[in-house]
C-alpha cells in the first residue's frame, strides 16, 4: 500500500460496525436532548479565529488548525470544540432573554491529539443551558448526560463532581501569572505533590497547604468534610463545598445506580469552566466518557454574559466503550423488474427491513448486515423463507 | 455587533428549526440506503492531500482548503467531497471482491463557494455501489435517490440523464489538452454555442458539427432518436445511447410520478464521470438537488479499478425546498424533585414527548418546541392539561 493512501495519524475511516453505532449514539442522545427540550444548532467547521478563540485560553488555541481565506484574505480556524460557538449562538442569534437550551453534535479538529490513543477528530455532542444561574440548571445537565449514556446502553456509571472556584479560591488574592497558573493546574490534575511543592515554594503558608492537600481530597462523600477542615473558609471556597453537596444529594435521589465521587484537584478539559463541575467514568475506558459544568463567562466575549452550564463528549470514545450491537439482520432477494418482486421488496422495505437485491451475477457480502431470510417465488407469490 | 462575531463568507450557523430539518432529512435518507442494504462509512474530515486529489481533476484541487500536519509536516486537505474518500474505503480497507453497497453523510468544506447562494460548507449525503457494472447497479442508486427524495417530501421530481461517453466519443481521437476540454465542457454545459464554435473552429467538421449539435440534445425522448441522427455512429456513442434508453424505460415504469429527461451536453459536478449520469430537479431549486452516474475510474489511483456508481446530495440543498415540518408540540412542566412529579415526566419522555421543565424564575422560550400542553397537580396526581 503506497503511503500516499495511509491517513494520517491519529485520524482513520470509521468502517461500516462502528459507523452505524457512532449513528445510534448519536441519534439516541440528540433524542434524549430533544425528550428534555434542548434545541437542535449546528454551529459551522470554520470560523474566522478571533471569533473561535476569543476568552477560550491557550489550549484550545494550540489544537486549532488556521487556515486563510482566500475570499477575505483573513485567518479562519477549524473549530477544536464547539462549546464557545454555541455560547455565541446564544449570545447573538437567538438572543433570547429567559433560558435557553441548546444541543449539537458534530466533527472537530486538533492539531495534536489529546493522548497516545486519542483521535484527532472527535465527533463532539454535547448540550448547554444558558440564563440560569441557581443549581437547577446543573442538575437537569447530569440528569441528561446520565439518561443519555444509560440510553446508550452505559452501565455502572461514576460521576465525579470538583468545582473550578476551588482551586480559583485557594490560589485568591495570590500574584500567578497564566504560565505559572496551567502548571499548577497541571500539577493538581497529575496529583504531582512533588512538583506542587516547587511550585508553591513562595507562596504564603495556609496558600501552600490548603494547595498541597487538594490532590488528596478524592473520593467519596467524606472529601467534603475533609475538604472544610483543610481549605481555607473563604465564601466561594464554602460556596464551592455547599453546591457539591447538593449536587451529590440530587444524583444520590435521582440515580440511585450512579456512584458518585469528588476530586477536588481535577480541573481537567478547557480552562472556561468557572463553577461546579463533573465527569462521568464507566468501566472499561481510561479517561472520562463526558465532561461538563458550569462556565458562566464563556458568552462574555460575545458582549452577553449568560449564566451557561452543560456538557459535551466525545461519541467515538463513547462507541469504543458501548456494548456491541448485534449485527443488523436483512433479507435477500433476487434482482429484477418484476412489478410484484419490486412491490414485495418495497413493502418490506417499508415495514424497517433491510432488503439487499443480489445484482446479476454477485453475492451478499458486507460486514453490517446478515442476510437471515430469502425472498422467494413461491406458486407466483413473493415470500420469505429463512436462511 | 463587532465584524470578529459575523461569519466568513458563505458560512453560517444552521439555527435550530432548520436544524431539526436537516437532522431529520439525515435520518430519512440513511434509513432509506440502510433499507436498501447500503453499509454506512464515516471518511475523515482530513486526509494527505495527494490521497484526497490524485485522479480528482483541477476543480476539486482549488475548492480544497489545505493545511501543513504538525506531525508530519506533511500537506493535509480537508475534504470537499466525500466520493473519492468512500473509493478509497471500498479499494483498500474493505478490499471485498463481490458488491459492495456504501453511503456517507457528513460536512464538506469549499474554499470557493460553488455559485453566489451556495454554502462553503455543504452537509454532503451519499451513495456507491462498487463491483458491479451493468445498469442494474445504475437503476438501484437512481432507485434509492428517488425513493430518499419522496420519503423526504419533495414531488414533481425531474430526472435528467446525460452520459460522460457521449462527449468523450465525439471527441474521441482528436489532440485536446486539458485547458481545451475544460473550455469546451463549460460552454457545453452553459449551452455557449458561440464559444463552441470559436473553441472548435480548427476541429474536424464531423466532430465539428456533433459538438455544435450537443447543446441543442435537451429535452424528452425524442433527443435519443434526435441523438442518433446528429451524432456519429461510434460504437462508445451508440452504447450510452441504448443505457440511456434503457435507464428511461425502467425509471418510467418504476416511478411513474417522475418526469424523465434527457440533456446529452451535461457535464456538470466533478470529472471523475465516466458512463451514464443524472441528476434530480425540483420545483422551487434552480440547480440539481441530486446528482449521480457512474464513475468506473474513480478508484484507480487507488490500485483498485472497479466498476462503481453513486449520488451525493447537500442536505441544506434539500433543506430549503422540502416542506418545512410542523413545529413539534411540548409539554411544559414544573421544576420540582417530587419523585412524583420525576416519574411522570420520565415517563411521557419515554413515550416520545418533549417536556421543557420550567426553571424556578423562567419562562418557556424557544422556536422549536411549541408548548401546547402542561403537566400539573390535580389532587396529589400529575396530569396533563391543553394549553
Amino acid at each position: 500500500m503506497s503511503s500516499a493512501w495511509l491517513l494520517p495519524e491519529h485520524i482513520a475511516d470509521v468502517l461500516p460496525a462502528e459507523a452505524r453505532r457512532l449513528e445510534d449514539l448519536r441519534r439516541t442522545l440528540l433524542e434524549m436532548a430533544r425528550s428534555y427540550g434542548f434545541e437542535l444548532v449546528m454551529p459551522p467547521l470554520l470560523e474566522h479565529l478571533e471569533s473561535l478563540l476569543s476568552g477560550t485560553g491557550r489550549a484550545l488555541d494550540l489544537r486549532t488548525f488556521k487556515l486563510v481565506d482566500q475570499l477575505s484574505g483573513r485567518s479562519l480556524g477549524i473549530r477544536a470544540d464547539a462549546t464557545p460557538q454555541v455560547a455565541r449562538i446564544d449570545a447573538h442569534l437567538l438572543n433570547r432573554q429567559g433560558v435557553t437550551r441548546l444541543c449539537y453534535c458534530g466533527p472537530v479538529l486538533h492539531t495534536r491529539p489529546q493522548s497516545a490513543q486519542s483521535t484527532r477528530e472527535p465527533l463532539q455532542l454535547g448540550a448547554e443551558i444558558y440564563g440560569h444561574a441557581g443549581l437547577e440548571a446543573d442538575l437537569e445537565v447530569q440528569d441528561l448526560a446520565l439518561d443519555g449514556l444509560r440510553a446508550a446502553g452505559l452501565q455502572k456509571l461514576v460521576l465525579d463532581l470538583a468545582d473550578a472556584r476551588i482551586v480559583r479560591g485557594v490560589l485568591a488574592g495570590l500574584a500567578v501569572d497564566a504560565t505559572q497558573l496551567t502548571e499548577v493546574v497541571a500539577a493538581l490534575a497529575a496529583k504531582d505533590n512533588a512538583t506542587l511543592r516547587r511550585l508553591s515554594a513562595g507562596f504564603p503558608a495556609d496558600t501552600r497547604e490548603a494547595l498541597l492537600a487538594l490532590p488528596g481530597l478524592y473520593g467519596d462523600a467524606s472529601v467534603l468534610d475533609a475538604a472544610r477542615r483543610a481549605l481555607p473558609a473563604r465564601p466561594v471556597i464554602t460556596a464551592a463545598l455547599d453546591d457539591l453537596a447538593s449536587l451529590a444529594r440530587h444524583v444520590g435521589r435521582a440515580h440511585p445506580d450512579v456512584q458518585v465521587g469528588f476530586d477536588l484537584a481535577d480541573m481537567g478539559g478547557y480552562a472556561y469552566y468557572s463553577g461546579a463541575r463533573f465527569a462521568v467514568y464507566a468501566p472499561g475506558a481510561a479517561d472520562a466518557l463526558l465532561r461538563g459544568g458550569r462556565y458562566d463567562e464563556v458568552g462574555a466575549v460575545f458582549g452577553r454574559n449568560r449564566p451557561a452550564v452543560g456538557f459535551s463528549t466525545d461519541l467515538k470514545l463513547l462507541a469504543a466503550v458501548a456494548a456491541p450491537d448485534s449485527r443488523r439482520t436483512a433479507i435477500r432477494a433476487p434482482w429484477g423488474e418484476d412489478p410484484a418482486l419490486r412491490g414485495a421488496v418495497r413493502r418490506l422495505r417499508e415495514q424497517g427491513e433491510t432488503v439487499v437485491c443480489i445484482l446479476p451475477g454477485h453475492g451478499h457480502e458486507g460486514e453490517e448486515f446478515d442476510c437471515d431470510r430469502e425472498l422467494i417465488a413461491v406458486d407466483g407469490h413473493w415470500v420469505l423463507r429463512t436462511l
